[in-house]
């Protein structure tokens, strides 16, 4: 694995239609990025490892705890350990901290318990499904055929629970979350097991969608986009197939590709 | 206006190459949805409001809060008011919940005082701002040419910071939030005026992004994506001109058209 500051070169199984070969695909970072305001852990932001300084500093000023030049007292960036030291001005901005603490996080931002805890609290998945390529093109097509209101607005993103052969359940939604957790709310309404079952999805397959995923105990992602590196390091210790770029008889299996090949 | 429960049509101004005419535009609609747990407010979801059942039931589980059928006690729905009611056991999941609160709000819940307080605390932009449609057009065109890392994995959000004619500033990031962020930060850092400058960005333009560049000062948003109708909602409020779709020689002006067609 070769990796760079802002990308990560990995290898991967690749599918042209009845062509399967081994090559390498190029990931985009995705990594956790720890913020201390005043000493104390504030959250941590799922990013880009590039410009941390103009990331925390506008993260800052986004949640009000920024609003002239003289609050920002200090910075300090070490990109080993993944974490940004903020001193500010006390007093107002201090006094925003509570009151802004949940708003704050509710961008995107979260405490590191987030990954580290989640992670521990899910299973690797165990599962005997298998797929064919075929059955991946065809349902990754039924996706966007069915996505109505993405045709008509461009606005929203598509998830679908799905066996290799049958959609069972879809839904569109403004944001990405909410579409894989409206079949995470039904498929648990209806307690539909999910351990041979797939989520076709439209969105990028980053870090959180694979926890939720593997909340779910799903065993596969299929998706008309792309992963990010920490969604993969994920998939892999969670036991998920990743399956990126799945459409026009082309896809990128990225995690356990013998479920695809069997 | 017509509403519907999952779009809007709305007057827009469309251009496509010379042509300049009124027409009507279809909108995904996003909501704020408000979550009580046994009685408190838990977050605010903003959303598509459709299977509003499946959006928390589903949001609980991805939080932990709901791990078998028998947690969930009650749900109740009202929709007019855009609050969800959900009776849950107390114990375990009721344990999770203060832990979990602000884990609960990062995936993309929050508050709904993040709505309101954020809107009450933002002033009405005023700008001098003109821009050709060439000049949007050329923009978004250099926001293309300039993602690099996006033609390479197809994983990241681009956002630049431009005068009609130059890009000042450019950021790509796995997050959407991130990549405007750091443009607010490094114009925060170097104290750009804002009050003359266009955010240009790959993303769709959702409430929260309308909500930071309302913080940022900016006037303008050129999208080569969709707007959502709370998005439109806000920059109408702020006095942000949202240009979506702008691309090959076409784009929709939603808000303030008069800053381009001036």
């Amino acid at each position: 694995m070769v990796r760079q500051v802002n990308k990560t070169t990995i290898d991967i199984v690749k599918i042209k239609g009845d062509k399967i070969f081994r090559t390498q695909d190029t990931i985009v970072q995705e990594v956790p990025i720890t913020l201390f305001l005043n000493g104390k852990e504030f959250v941590t932001l799922v990013c880009s490892p590039q410009n941390l300084e103009e990331l925390a500093v506008g993260f800052l000023c986004s949640e009000g705890l920024l609003q002239s030049p003289d609050d920002l007292k200090d910075l300090k960036i070490d990109e080993e350990k993944g974490v940004i030291y903020v001193e500010a001005i006390e007093g107002e901005a201090e006094g925003r901290f509570l009151k802004r603490y949940i708003t704050s996080c509710c961008g995107r931002g979260r405490p590191i318990f987030y990954y580290v805890n989640d992670a521990k609290s899910m299973n690797k998945v165990t599962t005997n499904l298998l797929v064919t390529p075929g059955q991946v093109w065809d349902l990754s097509d039924r996706l966007e055929e069915m996505s109505v209101l993405f045709k008509e607005t461009g606005g929203v993103h598509n998830a679908a629970l799905c066996t290799p052969t049958e959609v069972i359940l879809f839904y569109e939604d403004v944001g990405r979350h909410n579409a894989v957790d409206k079949i995470f709310g039904r498929a648990f309404l209806n307690d539909i097991p999910l351990e041979d079952k797939i989520l076709v999805f439209s969105g990028r397959v980053s870090s959180e969608i694979v926890i939720k995923v593997g909340k779910m105990g799903l065993p596969m992602i299929i998706s008309r986009s792309a992963p990010t590196s920490l969604g993969l390091e994920m998939a892999e210790k969670l036991g998920i197939t990743v399956v990126g770029f799945a459409k026009g008889e082309r896809m990128n299996v990225y995690t356990y590709p013998e479920r695809v090949l069997g």
